[in-house]
């Protein structure tokens, strides 16, 4: 039997994504499951989208052009101009979800052995996606003791050797919430014109910042206008996970033709999620304001409610929608684990990620998970409920 | 200005694609463009799934499950039993578009170095693929005076070597219309197992098959089950290429293990495509049928008409809806560019893909195009009086 391959054996499992199988053999025996472990939020998707949807006005689904649909590209420059990110039609390519957008990036900019920086904890697979392209993560520590705030920047230039190809951030910051200052922001625009550096930044939560603090976008650095590479997806903003539609932005030309030699391989995103996705953006200001508004919401309640439980704590997340929390457990893998084989609290039980999937340094997070308030307000309360009733029954078990 | 990876430097450019900005331009001209460059069929998607898009019943468009929607994998096996493939729903993951498949097979299956060997002509998108993860395609060349048979198998054998990890095929072919018969897949079967080899097996075209020849699945083979990777995709037999829906099927646990976290990591296929190709399968025999009839029509009134025009040679394809032709031109590449970009015959011209960029070795199928015959049979009558006065008009300019 032929073996597989030795960046398959070294890919992490997805903490995201890992315990499935323990959830669905919760769900197969009767419990209700309270899904803090994945960013999908149960907020419907735009009428207007789901309307373009039913209209469907074609009868052949065919490709759509390798870079996306042009008429899709033009409206999202209106769109991001309202986030003074200045680009064209022809630097936007739609992707495969912001997944793809992360996996081709790293292959168009990285050799394998190429260095990339990125402050842990960071979403998980970015891990993968380095793995399997064969870059090699530096990673530089971000603390829940500090709300996970960008460590000073010396500890990042300190990083950075001849392999060293690129930064990666996430801001809003997935899994921890966090959002970068302006300080913070040109201190990394300065590294990277220093080093002459790749700025890859995932930014698919801007519409979820819950601060005063302004938004800044990688692409509002003056001077490494060449450097940067923005991923993005309406996964979030529009509560369109499912349709897989991402793009991915730059202005440095040879970075665009060499992501589009692979788009080309791929042929083309999904047709029906870009007619979805184009739609979206005639959702009007009232769909965001209201989804903003639950989430603030939603945000303020679960950071209260953890607080409340004893030995838990979560710093105040200031983006997206996901806080980690540490709580009174050694080993949080085990823990959520356990949440789902072995407890329930009057039929029901909590999925959390464990931390420790989001960090790259062996051993840190380990008393930290990741809790998605993506859930309304009535079931993260439930959920909060059994989550402190499981603490319970856990400390004493051992 | 930081620099793009040495892969993307070394990818070509998609020969079914590269031409589309001249094209493009063709049309801005107002000229009728014949799209003969890629597998893009213009027979309309099965009612049904157009069905099942415009009465979507969800309210929020979410992840699927990393391997694709149960109830889809499940009708699936019926589909495959069909065909006398027998695989459980835990065998099939489903993936976005047999290009994912690809791309994940590679992944999960070869380290960087590791060699596979594909007889060439082949689908040039193997090649972006094999390019990007790092892995090295040793090629046999087939030949149009054979009709691009399977090459002796010694040949093929003669290419194994310590660092060979498996053997890929496309049956029927792309870009050949080539079947590969009984004798040919057992001497590929013996080989597979002799060295103990992955055979990845791309078969998209199974209902594209225009003779009494059976076909014969990899998964047919007995006693090389655990080395098979399947590829498949719905885009053709639906006419469905937008929807992204395709499939890698094993059943190699270890292999659908590492695939399973590249999935993972992407987090799901498309989730309308989904839902539009579970609907697919009840379009029923008459669709299918009517396709085929249609394509047969088209196959032979294609390969008639190549054959006529002087100097132009066509073998006969037997499955699929591709064939490569033979023009009497030295330089594929600079004729089907300057179809689109200097050549017009009462309005029209042509758009084929140069079939240079199918081979692995260069310098190897400098006169051959690949022609799609994927548009209705007036279209294709057009084309071909447009290809022979091209011919005549380029090669009085010489």
């Amino acid at each position: 039997m032929p073996t597989i391959s030795s960046r398959a054996s070294e890919m992490p499992a997805s903490p995201i994504r890992r315990l499935v199988p323990l959830s669905d053999s919760a769900k197969a025996r009767g419990l209700k499951v309270y899904h803090l472990n994945i960013g999908q939020p149960d907020i419907c998707s735009p009428e207007v989208a789901m309307d373009a949807i039913r209209n469907i006005d074609r009868k052949i689904l065919e490709y759509s052009p390798s870079d996306g649909i042009r008429s899709y590209r033009e409206k999202l420059v209106s769109y991001y101009a309202k986030y003074e990110i200045m680009v064209s039609a022809d630097e936007i390519i739609i992707t495969t979800g912001g997944s793809e957008a992360v996996l081709f990036a790293f292959l168009a900019c990285l050799n394998p052995g190429d260095e990339i920086i990125i402050p842990e904890p960071a979403y998980a697979n970015y891990i993968s996606f380095a793995i399997s392209t064969g870059a090699v993560i530096r990673s530089v520590s971000s603390s829940i003791e500090t709300g996970f705030a960008l460590p000073p920047i010396e500890k990042i230039e300190a990083l950075v050797n001849e392999k060293t190809k690129g930064i990666l951030i996430c801001n809003p910051n997935n899994p921890t919430g966090y959002l970068y200052s302006r300080a913070e922001m040109n201190h990394i625009k300065n590294l990277v014109k220093k080093h002459d550096l790749y700025l890859f930044s995932d930014e698919v939560y801007r519409e979820f910042i819950y601060t005063g603090s302004p938004y800044i976008s990688a692409l509002h650095l003056v001077g490494i206008e060449q450097n940067v590479v923005l991923i993005d997806s309406v996964s979030k903003r529009y509560s369109e996970c499912g349709i897989r539609i991402g793009a991915l932005i730059t202005k440095n030309k040879s970075v665009h033709a060499a992501v589009m030699k692979l788009c080309q391989a791929r042929l083309s995103p999904p047709l029906i999620g870009q007619i979805a996705a184009e739609a979206s953006l005639m959702a009007g200001d009232e769909f965001l304001r209201d989804m903003y508004d639950e989430y603030v919401e939603r945000r303020n309640f679960l950071v209260d409610s953890l607080n409340r439980i004893p030995g838990v704590y979560s710093p105040i997340p200031m983006g997206a929608f996901y806080t980690i929390a540490r709580l009174p457990v050694e080993d949080s893998d085990h823990f959520c684990e356990w949440c789902l084989s072995d407890f329930e609290f009057e039929g029901q039980t909590i999925f959390m990620a464990p931390a420790s999937g989001f960090y790259i340094s062996p051993g840190l997070g380990r008393n930290e998970v990741r809790i998605a308030y993506v859930l309304k307000k009535e079931d993260l309360n439930n959920a909060m409920i059994v989550l402190e009733k499981a603490l319970e029954a856990y400390n004493i078990r051992k």
